[in-house]
């Protein structure tokens, strides 16, 4: 059976019901909810309601809090550091980086770190918070051992990524949010779920040889982006994300599905800046308009349309998803409508087949 | 003839007088001198001593104004943004640099963009100014289209690298310094200035064909580290160096080898963050430190003796040269030499001859 859409807000509501009733105070469902649907309508569907099985599984383990707040412990001028005490990462990734924005229209640029956090989600999310208010947005997290430092074989780093929001003079934001590695571990996760092989060039199986077993893959490390650049990218995003926050780092990074004993301590780092503060803002539009026309004007190469701008598919897919609805996969049907079912929650009917 | 070796400081005095006698003020000259025999020390050639030729020779044809001097014409409480006024890169980005680190001294973080500035030469060199008092340093900044957006074959980015340096609990600060495209394009120069050729997957021919030539990959593109991942890496750092800062963007950054009709314009971003505003600076010192000491922990691969962090191999570098002199090439020493002799400088002796 193919994909069957969903329309988003129907989604959305499932989402926020099942956390609901899992715990998790309505406002912070709804932050919740806004986050997984914001990566299924861009597409980036391994960021997406898939993740939602996982995160009501550890609130039922107690190793996530759903009424856990997050709070500011420690601040300077233009800086937070955020104790998200075990709530979700969504919460704390949104309300850090509302911070972060806060001090930005106040003092040019604002930084927030967060410790004792969970899985955010999608990075790119947090960066559109801040491009939403014409904000540049930085958003950086660290994430469990999948990949070794360049030289071992042993996982250590995560595939920790990196994000960059930008507001434009176009109809879209640019948003940057790519994976450490050479493919981000949610297609592994999704391959290994499926029982399909992975590609070569993804991963090391434990014993550090190259291996097409998505099991193997997760059991052992993927590769870094590029190799030696990759490892110093992941190491650079867990410096900001994982040690300056006081978060675990590293090792200390607890597996979010294979380690069902204690709260994962992610970090995460937040920063925004405002370009009002470096220029008009109706000149950082223009040039920013400037660089997209300028780029889209660039001859495609041959297997290519068009050239684009990191953020502009996902903006265009939204917008086509607003109204066409979310294609979800079986199994990602299946589990999400068993958790609606155990919650007691109505599952609504898809809006069409796919093909 | 195999490498000649030099004692830094007499490097470092041909370099100052050189520039002096080209009309840089004394302690400019100073500035730009430590920024390239730092490179040399560090064992980053591609970004020492061999670049000195052009920027004397882009002085002579009042393309880079030697007495020009970096100014703050727009600033909020914790962002400046300094005009270059046509100075040497160097000189405008240590100014700018350091500007982010009083900010983050007061605020927690800091950030200043550069307009209308040069090539600044290794931009760990800038990472390492804020290492040196215990801070955290970003330093990034555009360069002459190399790199073409995905999609496409045109040249139109920079190959704009991404450094951070991060003060540690050992010996060594941790610097990752790394060029956004699949290898740094100093690489495919000297490779040209040698007439060898460049391994596949460095370039492509300016028709948008893989190369090995290196003067063709030089006339055509270089490829992103990674594939899209690189473009938007390359883009990420144009947008706050080049369109933040009101510099140049894009193809408007003009060749610094190819141009000698107009100053290249290149804009660059610093940041800098204390950690001491996020935890007493003792507790960073044992973080880092337990960071290191875990990846060193790290099995080594086949073909490695260990594992190292970024900036390991440079630091052992630098006390390893600090004594037993820089290697320079038979080229590079002719380049330098013929400097020194219009100049009327002494040429120093070298050290000891090298295989």
């Amino acid at each position: 059976m193919g994909p069957e859409n969903f329309a988003a807000d129907s989604l959305r509501e499932v989402v926020e019901a099942v956390a609901r009733r899992a715990g998790v105070r309505a406002e912070d469902a709804a932050v919740l909810a806004d986050c997984l649907i914001y990566a299924e309508l861009s597409g980036i569907s391994t960021h997406g309601v898939s993740r939602f099985g996982i995160y009501i599984e550890r609130i039922k383990r107690g190793l996530i809090d759903p009424t856990g707040q997050p709070q500011v412990v420690r601040e300077a001028t233009a800086v937070a550091v955020v104790d998200a005490n075990g709530c979700l990462g969504q919460v704390a990734g949104a309300f850090a980086m509302r911070k972060a924005m806060e001090s930005a229209r106040r003092h040019g640029i604002g930084a927030a770190t967060v410790k004792h956090s969970q899985h955010f989600g999608t990075a790119g999310y947090y960066c559109k918070l801040a491009t939403d208010e014409d904000l540049i947005g930085i958003s950086l997290t660290n994430s469990e051992p999948a990949m070794a430092p360049w030289g071992s074989y042993q996982a250590y780093l995560g595939t920790n990524p990196i994000a960059l929001g930008c507001p434009t003079g176009s109809e879209f934001p640019i948003i940057i949010d790519l994976a450490t590695s050479n493919v981000a571990r949610g297609n592994v996760i999704a391959a290994a779920r499926r029982g399909e092989p992975i590609p070569e060039g993804w991963a090391l199986d434990p014993a550090g040889k190259p291996t097409t077993d998505a099991e193997a893959g997760l059991a052992g490390s993927v590769l870094p982006l590029g190799g030696v650049k990759g490892y110093a990218l992941a190491l650079l995003v867990d410096l900001l994300s994982g040690v300056l926050s006081g978060a675990g780092f590293g090792a200390g990074v607890g597996s979010m599905y294979k380690d069902l004993t204690r709260p994962a301590d992610v970090g995460h780092f937040f920063a925004a800046i405002d370009p009002a503060a470096f220029m008009p803002i109706e000149q950082f539009r223009e040039r920013t308009e400037a660089l997209i026309a300028e780029i889209h004007g660039k001859p495609p190469a041959p297997g290519f349309d068009a050239v684009n701008v990191p953020g502009e598919i996902e903006f265009k897919r939204r917008s086509m998803r607003a109204v066409e609805g979310i294609p979800l996969t079986a199994d990602v049907v299946s589990a999400l409508r068993n958790l609606a079912d155990e919650a007691g929650i109505d599952w609504p009917q898809p809006l069409k087949e796919d093909s």
